[in-house]
């Protein structure tokens, strides 16, 4: 068993060999290495090294890295081997992951690398799905049986084909027009007697996603279901695919990270060390909205200035409403936006979830409504100013609270991702509806507060 | 293949004949359902139905819907089988699963429950680990083999032992201590000469875990190198257990919606339809913690009260310094906080993810501060207001970002989680600091401001 000590030594050792030049032992050292490995070694150098250490790799050692990195990294391995190298690179490396590469170059050299690849027309039907779909997604690389056949003819035949991928786990069943039957897994086949037929052991209770599923829901099927890979069929049921655990493995973990990104306002591929420019070009679009939904607040404020000139004491509380709201909401709204990105939560639940959360605002509201008020009196000896905040503080997290249930599912309902810049439209809603709130009450009561 | 449509009619009907209490019709037709569905049917209804469809359905498969359900789901499933049926239900879920559902019970009825378990003794090792850690999650249901045996004789092993999980996809070799050796999956298996010796087409680059190792920790290895199950070894190397990959799946999805939800200060464990009582009781607590983090950025306010109280235009600007600080602080906390949990960012690169985001905040401070600055004068026409704002708020982004990277990594550093209430501290932070900024430069400039 390899020692994980070990194996990072073998990559301080192979870092130092790449900034020394050394190819030719680097390359006997790494291919010791799991491309997984070798792969986080090769992006982690600067580019002419890394150019030069894939020029002296064996093209199918390069090939395996591709299927080892993420969708983000693709790019700069990509610019690392150089697109005339690409088609005997990928010559034997799993067709989604081709489509994968051929989609991250321009239009003019996917055809020409597409042209060159054995498996091009495979990899091209790939291309036609959307990239987020289970279509875009699958691999063609699935093994099909005949159900008339025994289980010693299956095993048999598997022997000849030798499927290349080792996540041939399961084995599907199609009829005559390639119709999905039903699935045989391999440990079905090795633990049965050789003579059953096929029929016997296939099971019929598939959960398949057609093309057109979008790769969430399928991640979701493999998730409830504990499956290990889902078949992809057309709309006639004809198996045109089949997406593995690993890839939905990473589907789910792009989903979380986008989503909780896109709720603060950031683009799905910042990363923490993508280059200052880009994250500054990233940034800096949602952060000049968020300027003027502040200012909206801001003018929000502005309706009452003759209220705040009488008794500046307001201006103090004016950040315990704003931001006991954008709590309040931004709470709601993660729930909201992580209930429907793990299917728990649809649009047409939203009078029940209304319900709910104005039940548990109206709670939550009233204790920290009363809280602030008694700290406020306790500060201040102000009677009307600590009703004032008190009843503005519960008015503002039942406004906050509905705004988080309502936004996403708004957004979700007019087919827009729910997470999109939610915390900076329910925190503007709660900043405007805290201060009208807070400032409209506190003006009824100006004579009392001043 | 079966239409997802059809599923959903017979998911209709049989709650229709559960609430009707026709129980033998009832059974009869969710025989033909998959557990995963049957578990949401089961979890669909009231308390008294549920206990009475469970009692009517056989104990095998009353016991599949245990695999089925999450973590939070199982003490609802417990109640309705009755503690003094789960022994029999049990009898035949991995054990893994069995050790999930006697975590929930009282003590009392722990060592009961076990003691009448036939594999009791190996539940009871799995429930001394910890439960977030690899053997708190690993089961036991492993396929041991000698690498001296040929391909042949490890099928007609299989074949006797008929391993009962469908997930028994790699198959373990170990020397006559019990130390992982190396893996053979069933595919390789089925596709060599039968008399070829186990240990030609054994992998050795195994990708193990110890039982110590945290869950996420694990559920990395598994997506790093896109692997199907992690075997767990103690630290003589002894193969103790294995993850699959459909634990994995949900230890990522949970530690996602973990972080997403003690950022805003959530349980973990809150639920979009959790009872109204349990969601008051979860989120009030961080609530008053953010209500006196309030009151901080009110007295910081105070502080100021006389600028204020001769120019009452700065309490206009005050909610748009404390929102861009708040949207800038919580961006830069949200990608540190998912950097840790994917494995990109570690408290090491505490200097370069600093010198990063500091440029990022300048570039885009600098921005906004001087789009704020001109909106300002445009607004008021007071140039030295105009000034004031442009500064603050390039202050106050600068001042926000390094707490978004500060405060995740500091807690990393003591071994908190990361994403503990870091938009609650974030937030605090950029309300202080931005009000110092704001409100101190207003003072300095207060004469050409009134």
């Amino acid at each position: 068993m390899p020692d994980d000590a070990a194996a990072r030594e073998v990559l301080e050792d192979a870092r130092s060999l790449a900034h020394a030049g050394e190819w030719a032992k680097l390359v006997s050292l790494v291919t010791s290495l799991h491309p997984a490995d070798l792969a986080e070694l090769v992006l982690d150098l600067g580019e002419s090294n890394r150019r030069e250490l894939l020029a002296h790799l064996p093209t199918d050692v390069v090939g395996q890295l591709f299927e080892f990195v993420e969708d983000d990294e693709l790019r700069d391995l990509i610019r690392g081997v150089g697109v005339d190298e690409l088609p005997a690179v990928l010559e034997e490396v799993e067709d989604d992951v081709v489509a994968d590469v051929i989609q991250q170059l321009e239009p003019e050299q996917q055809a020409e690398t597409l042209a060159q690849l054995d498996r091009g027309d495979d990899v091209a039907e790939l291309l036609q799905y959307r990239e987020e779909s289970a279509g875009g997604l699958m691999s063609r690389g699935f093994v099909t049986l005949n159900q008339d056949i025994s289980v010693q003819q299956a095993i048999d035949y598997l022997r000849v084909l030798r499927p290349p991928s080792d996540r041939a786990y399961y084995l599907y069943i199609i009829d005559v027009d390639g119709r999905l039957q039903g699935t045989v897994s391999i440990r079905d086949l090795i633990v049965s007697a050789p003579r059953t037929p096929l029929a016997e052991i296939t099971r019929r209770d598939v959960h398949a996603v057609t093309t057109a599923t979008d790769q969430e829901e399928a991640a979701r099927t493999l998730q409830k279901y504990n499956l290990l890979a889902v078949p992809v069929v057309n709309e006639e049921g004809v198996l045109e695919g089949v997406m593995t655990a690993d890839d939905l493995i990473d589907v789910l973990q792009e989903e979380a990270t986008e989503d909780m990104y896109r709720m603060v306002g950031l683009d799905e591929d910042e990363r923490v060390f993508s280059p200052v420019r880009t994250s500054v070009r990233r940034r800096l679009p949602w952060m000049l909205v968020n300027l003027i939904t502040a200012f909206v607040a801001a003018a929000t404020v502005g309706l009452f200035d003759e209220t705040i000139a009488r008794a500046a004491v307001l201006a103090l509380f004016m950040p315990v409403v704003a931001g006991m709201g954008g709590n309040a909401g931004t709470q709601t709204a993660t729930i909201a936006v992580r209930s429907i990105a793990l299917g728990d939560l649809d649009v047409s639940d939203v009078f029940r979830a209304c319900r709910k959360e104005i039940m548990v605002a109206m709670a939550n509201g009233l204790a920290i409504g009363l809280t602030a008020g008694l700290g406020a009196y306790l500060w201040k000896q102000n009677e009307a100013l600590s009703i004032v905040i008190a009843a503005a503080l519960f008015l503002n997290t039942c406004a906050a609270t509905m705004a988080g249930v309502l936004i996403p599912l708004g957004l979700k309902a007019m087919k827009v991702d729910p997470a999109l810049a939610a915390n900076i439209f329910v925190t503007t809603i709660t900043d405007v509806m805290g201060f009208i709130f807070f400032l409209g009450l506190a003006s009824l009561a100006i004579e009392q507060i001043n």
